[in-house]
């Protein structure tokens, strides 16, 4: 059996912890109104997210929100947002989402404080945060305490399987996702249930009501139909909820719960393949924007090398924090390529079918043109046999996103035979095993 | 300006082989007459076949069909057909079609004597050959004096390209069917008009009227709507006659008539890749068993190696005659893998994924298990990791037909570097070029 009670008094904050946030955030609050009013500014605070609704895990977020009146103008807004931010908090830094807003840490605690508009329905709102306190209402309304519980659950479940976060880093499932589980399947193991014998798309909602949406997950936002709440879900994601959710019910244990996965490095031996590693020092911005550039990098690098012949069969990335290195790391079964490629042409219905022919009938061609099936081939010689300056070439030339362009000189490239360097990249690498544990 | 005059005179019979021919079938004819009046059996002779058409190439088969009373039982045919055939032709030795029949050489002709059903319509035929006296009857009525030469010229062509022929050697086009193509579009050159701008199948009927075909080419045979007499076309053959059809229409040469393709071999040179070659005695069978043995024998080998991981790039095969070899010869990029294999395990949907984690959790796998998209993936050590040893580890397991199964322990297997040895099968490879010339 399963203690649920000793993982849940485990991993959320406890009577002192709880006390602390209540205070901060109550004393917040009364700061923000007052504020307000003095300075006569249509606008009231409120507390949003897991920790005004019983579902945060140890040391979570305070969120809280400056609900401005839909008079405002929204640069107004936005700057007297920050103008209450900075008078109430007084080490904030300003962090920029959808629009700016101000962050803390106060008493060892992060505090977010984010202005938005108030509004009584998801149509009419004007930032998308505007949307926030109305997902608050709805699980204050929809979750019952019993249920908070499970909630908590099914996140550290969640974060064991690495998937917990809609961020562009994780792919995975968000905290108001996973509260929409609980409220739709009623329970952390009924959800499991579920998704251990789901087939296809995990779908909640009709994903044709109003907009059509595909992607892995569907989840309609109970507060705008027209929003897809699961939007951010990877295929892969899924598929890892799926396995771990079969795993868990054919064996349960307490070790599927936890703030992250376990991650346990296979030994680095002899694959017979080859590595190459890219590094570079991580340009200065928020993972959301790095994160995106380095999986654009890693497509435009498998691409443009099957182009060439060369075949990527694995590849992995670290994103360290700012001041710290990316790593991408490659791998290869073949790095060398044959002096003969067969080029493949137009099909031959396709008018220049000829012009392929007459370009490809001189005496320096390997062998042909030749027709197969519905297409014409000639057998040439290969230009690109190595990798490596393959690999340095395309890194050139490619558009990798504003803020590595602009560091590609500075790129460090290396080829290692057998098996990956010790490096950040690898142990991720060799790590890679789901479900976790 | 292309003398087609010249080419018709160079390529078809002249005034001592028409007479030849003329006096041999007439002879022949007047012979089984006689015979089934002096042996009281109901059939009488017909010549059929291109020279009773006038369509014939320089040296073509004289084809004399018996055709029996629909009283006899098949059996009794194929006797007295036999018993006709060996009382005409002294030299005659049985060959088999879908019936056995007689065959020799007279004069230096050869004469085929095929005994058969008198049908007045497809819908009666007892056998596929009580069919050939009606297309004689079809194409005697559809085809002009004029159009006679335009079918020569078109067979030439086809001749040139390697595509003339409905034999499981060539999969290319039929006398029949090439006689078709001109009583459809009324000319050589708008036969080829037609096929150089054409896109997809090649149709001539409707498709669907009685029967639903489905292959590249589609020609309903008018005296049987049930079959499609361009069956054997393959997608090749047809998009050789295509480009080849553009390049002759761009620029016109009596170089694209011939009595068979111009085959010049492109130098052997290092291509920096790995060959295999094949080789045994040709089983002594005849063409249309041998060849799609050969064929089935080289996809089982392409489709077990792409199993092991092993990608053959190119193929290519000499069937020599009764007495000569066979030789197979394999094209691969490259023939050694690296000791690690990416096994792609099944859906994370599927009830057994469960299965694959837990048979790949332990510790002498290279990675994972891990969930890439929607699947579960293992690395692990590759166990053949030669294509060689690989490859006669197919060839023992696999049925290769029949008769080559037979001869298995004959085979010679022999692996190149860089490049093909002088072969047979090497000057094919090297010769492969389309179109012709």
């Amino acid at each position: 059996m399963i203690d649920f009670g000793c993982i849940l008094s485990t991993f959320t904050p406890d009577q002192e912890e709880l006390g602390k946030v209540k205070r901060l955030s109550d004393d917040l609050i009364r700061e923000i109104s007052k504020y307000c009013q003095g300075h006569n500014i249509k606008a009231e605070p409120i507390l949003v997210g897991s920790s005004s609704r019983g579902t945060s895990l140890k040391g979570a977020d305070i969120d809280i929100f400056i609900r401005f009146h839909r008079s405002y103008e929204i640069r107004e807004m936005e700057r007297l947002g920050l103008q209450i931010g900075h008078a109430v908090l007084r080490n904030g830094i300003e962090k920029y989402a959808e629009h700016p807003y101000v962050s803390s840490y106060e008493f060892g605690q992060k505090v977010d404080i984010v202005p938005c508009f108030i509004i009584n329905d998801a149509s009419e709102k004007l930032t998308s945060v505007d949307r926030t306190p109305l997902h608050n209402e709805y699980l204050k309304k929809h979750l019952s305490d019993a249920q908070k519980k499970e909630v908590i659950l099914l996140k550290l479940f969640l974060r064991r399987q690495g998937i917990y976060g809609s961020e562009l880093k994780t792919n995975g499932f968000s905290g108001y996702v996973t509260e929409l589980l609980i409220v739709n399947f009623g329970s952390f193991l009924s959800t499991l249930n579920h998704l251990s014998t789901l087939k296809g798309n995990l779908v909640i909602g009709d994903p044709n009501s109003v907009k059509r949406f595909e992607s892995p997950v569907i989840i309609i936002d109970p507060t705008d139909p027209i929003r897809n709440a699961g939007a951010a879900v990877s295929l892969t994601s899924l598929s890892i909820f799926k396995l771990s959710s079969k795993a868990f019910i054919k064996n349960p244990s307490e070790d599927y719960f936890g703030m992250g996965p376990i991650r346990t490095p296979r030994k680095n031996v002899d694959r017979g393949t080859k590595f190459f590693l890219i590094k570079f020092r991580r340009p200065d911005v928020v993972d959301d924007i790095i994160f995106p550039q380095v999986q654009k990098m890693i497509s435009t690098i498998t691409r443009a090398s099957e182009n060439l012949g060369f075949r990527i069969i694995n590849w992995e990335q670290f994103v360290g924090e700012v001041g710290d290195n990316v790593e991408v790391l490659l791998e290869l079964e073949y790095d060398q390529l044959p002096a003969m490629k067969v080029h493949r042409g137009p099909p031959v219905d396709i008018e220049n079918a000829l012009s392929f022919i007459e370009k490809h009938k001189g005496e320096e061609i390997f062998r042909g043109p030749y027709v197969k099936d519905d297409r014409v081939y000639a057998e040439l010689k290969n230009g690109n046999t190595e990798f490596l300056p393959s690999l340095k070439n395309i890194l050139e030339k490619a558009d990798l996103g504003r803020h590595i362009n602009k560091i590609k000189g500075e790129f460090i490239i290396e080829r290692y035979e057998g098996k990956p360097p010790e490096s950040e990249v690898t142990n991720i690498f060799l790590s890679r095993k789901n479900p976790s544990p």
